[in-house]
């Protein structure tokens, strides 16, 4: 089957990422979707050649917006231009012309939804917003889909990267917000004008669709209540966390007897809460749903290539409705059946991980020169070690050691080897151990 | 249109919840799925009328499953039984006979899900099984559909709440294995035989069918590595948390230069992760994607009502598949646009929330029991209160306090009233507070 044919605006960050995404993983990707996709026309006014990666395989590049929503050959355009105009007119143009749209644009979407959905429905075409909250975070998927069962009581999250990295600096080095401003906007964190990001804009953008999905409203950003950080102090930071708690600037919607409560402003949190420990440009949303209970949604809220990765799930969400039956849209086990692929399961034997180890070593000189070297001929180095001292009366003492990482069976011959030792007692505990962050 | 007629298996834990969520839900989840859904026909050996809230909404409740899934009248099958038979002649049975089917079975997928996937297809029918894996957080549509853009390199998960629940109650408590387990039992969070859930095999069912989603090969439970926690000491506990670590049971499955990982053991983690955090019975998966970097997935993953909630949001994917046209299979804001509500919006004024409030008090008698009449007058009740001592030469002395719950409206008298007092200096620092709980 023929590559559906995208129409992109915009080669900025997120048009760059969506480039490249698209480019590395293009057989995954059309393995899951049943075909492949490919940028076949694309604007910009003015974009780094050498900063993206897949730039070849665009068909064509030229400087017209326009051009491509009224590109008879373009199937779906992707809008990453952002802003409120000419996005709005590009957007409504492309549904006019049947085309399907996906948008990273929070701004366009939070105030310009409601006459966009209703012209798409119209007009019979989809219209995919993943990308325009929380970046990489399926929480619109989520919302719209996997909590469908739920009556949703409240939603918070942290749906600025910019504002929680200046929170997360002052707290963690006592510094000041304007101090941490300064240096957020100097690593690239924060814009020449941060007034979107501190003053919760961008924030109440994201919180305005997302208090539309969880309680069936149309859009209403006017109505939201924002207050920005800028007013948070050092002091505040720290008497907060004498007290348990920590500040983060929440977008919280909820669905209270008089209304429906939509608003940005800082907000303490006790410090126990997970969402309390989203540090840094991280995001999460918290979604309290009357069947499920909590379920928290956490990763990238944006950056090249954690937003493109939601611009084209929902290149792929499209593709998937336009190419195969409505009954395998989805296909069971993600990729295609004929597209299942043979790779061989690794036996544990050949598994490399980390490990804890401790047991118990007669204490005495040498008997931990002895693990050390039969280790060590294993190839295992070790990272920690603790020697507990020996209970009263006791001739063996506990030994814990941490090691790097190694193949499970060479660990399994040194563990051997250390429990035929007479200097050792019983056998060795071993729990293997990761660091999750590769 | 006519409600979608569904026929259930099963009115035990789940499928009680799964009535209840109907019932309870049910004006909600036709607005946002287009159509109702209706349980005509129910079979179950025993069950307790008493305890399941909307069973008087069922059709008929009978004993025969065979019967509901050759009921004519039954478009989608629920299968809520559990184990491998009749599960899978059940399930076999309506998909021959063009039916949907939902099911929550994690052993039947792991274990036949190759077989199923391939009659399902074959006959054009859907299968969703979101409640197979993590209850009610809805990490398979994330997988499928949410992460598509991307390459999975690995995926780690706290999947068995009843061991999550033991390593946490062996931490906080520093309590054996066998002690903790023993109260599990008693209430209800393990099973008379704990085997499935301590030795890892429920979590080894699961993480098989996250690795064929991430990595597209058959569902291969026979190659999972299983170790179970029982020989985790309170030691060790001990001792990792030293070293700076947590002990959890994860399956982790991973695409390493060899193959494809796939084990489930006690693993030592570093307490800094966000999954480090995830106590109790609570469920989180960690996915690892190249574009969207490390995302994070937490929620209950079992108990009757998160896991209807996954239930219930596959009967939702099915009826918004049967019953709109493609393009408009999920609604741009969840719910048909037909269907949207004009709750109106709370102003701000109106909300209630606790409050963080900071000012600089005359170091003098009776400045606090002024502040705290102006406070009482507006009917709010102080929660804590701090006082700094003053720094040298200084007359004010900085005061914190925290409230309970107020309308901000009164909140907003009292800090007018405060700023008006002679012996306070300067503006009321003012912070929203929320504990996230409710």
């Amino acid at each position: 089957m023929k590559p559906v044919k995208v129409g992109l605006l915009g080669l900025g960050t997120v048009g760059g990422g969506t480039v490249t995404v698209l480019a590395r993983n293009a057989v995954e990707i059309s393995r899951r979707a049943g075909r492949g996709i490919e940028i076949s026309h694309a604007a910009a006014r003015a974009y780094d050649p050498d900063r993206i990666q897949g730039l070849d395989r665009i068909g064509r590049i030229g400087d017209d917006a326009f051009a491509i929503v009224n590109d008879p050959d373009v199937q779906i355009v992707v809008e990453l231009i952002g802003g409120y105009s000419p996005a709005r007119e590009l957007v409504l143009q492309a549904i006019a012309n049947g085309k399907h749209v996906v948008t990273a644009n929070k701004a366009l979407i939070a105030t310009h939804g409601n006459e966009i959905f209703a012209a798409a429905r119209d007009r019979g075409v989809m219209v995919g917003f993943e990308a325009a909250v929380a970046g990489g975070i399926p929480i619109i998927k989520a919302l719209r889909e996997g909590l469908a069962a739920n009556h949703i009581e409240w939603i918070a999250g942290i749906i600025n990267g910019t504002g929680n990295f200046i929170l997360t600096e002052m707290r963690d080095k006592q510094r000041d917000f304007a101090d941490v401003l300064a240096e957020a906007q100097a690593l690239g964190y924060a814009e020449a004008d941060p007034t979107f990001d501190i003053e919760g804009i961008d924030a109440a953008h994201k919180l305005t669709i997302l208090s539309s999905l969880a309680f069936g409203v149309p859009l209403r950003f006017e109505h939201c209540f924002t207050e920005g950080i800028a007013k948070v102090g050092a002091l505040d930071v720290a008497y907060a966390a004498e007290l348990g708690y920590r500040i983060k600037h929440l977008g919280i919607t909820r669905r209270s007897a008089g209304g429906i409560e939509l608003r940005v402003h800082p907000t303490l949190i006790p410090e126990r809460r997970l969402i309390a420990n989203v540090d840094g440009v991280m995001n999460a949303v918290l979604v309290k749903g009357d069947a499920v209970g909590p379920t928290l949604y956490y990763g990238a809220g944006a950056g090249a290539l954690p937003t493109a990765s939601a611009v084209v799930a929902d290149l792929v969400d499209v593709v998937r409705t336009l190419t195969t039956d409505p009954s395998n849209r989805v296909p069971h086990l993600a990729f295609q059946p004929d597209e299942l692929a043979d790779i061989p399961s690794l036996p544990m034997e050949a598994v490399q991980t980390a490990y804890y180890l401790r047991l118990s070593a007669l204490d005495q000189p040498g008997v931990m020169a002895r693990i050390a070297s039969i280790l060590a001929d294993q190839g295992i180095s070790i990272e920690a070690i603790k020697q507990k001292e020996p209970a009263e009366g006791e001739t063996h003492v506990p030994l814990v050691m941490l090691t790097h990482r190694v193949i499970e069976r060479q660990m399994n011959t040194a563990i051997a080897q250390i429990e035929a030792l007479d200097s050792v007692q019983g056998e060795v505990t071993r729990i293997r151990m990761e660091t999750l962050s590769g």
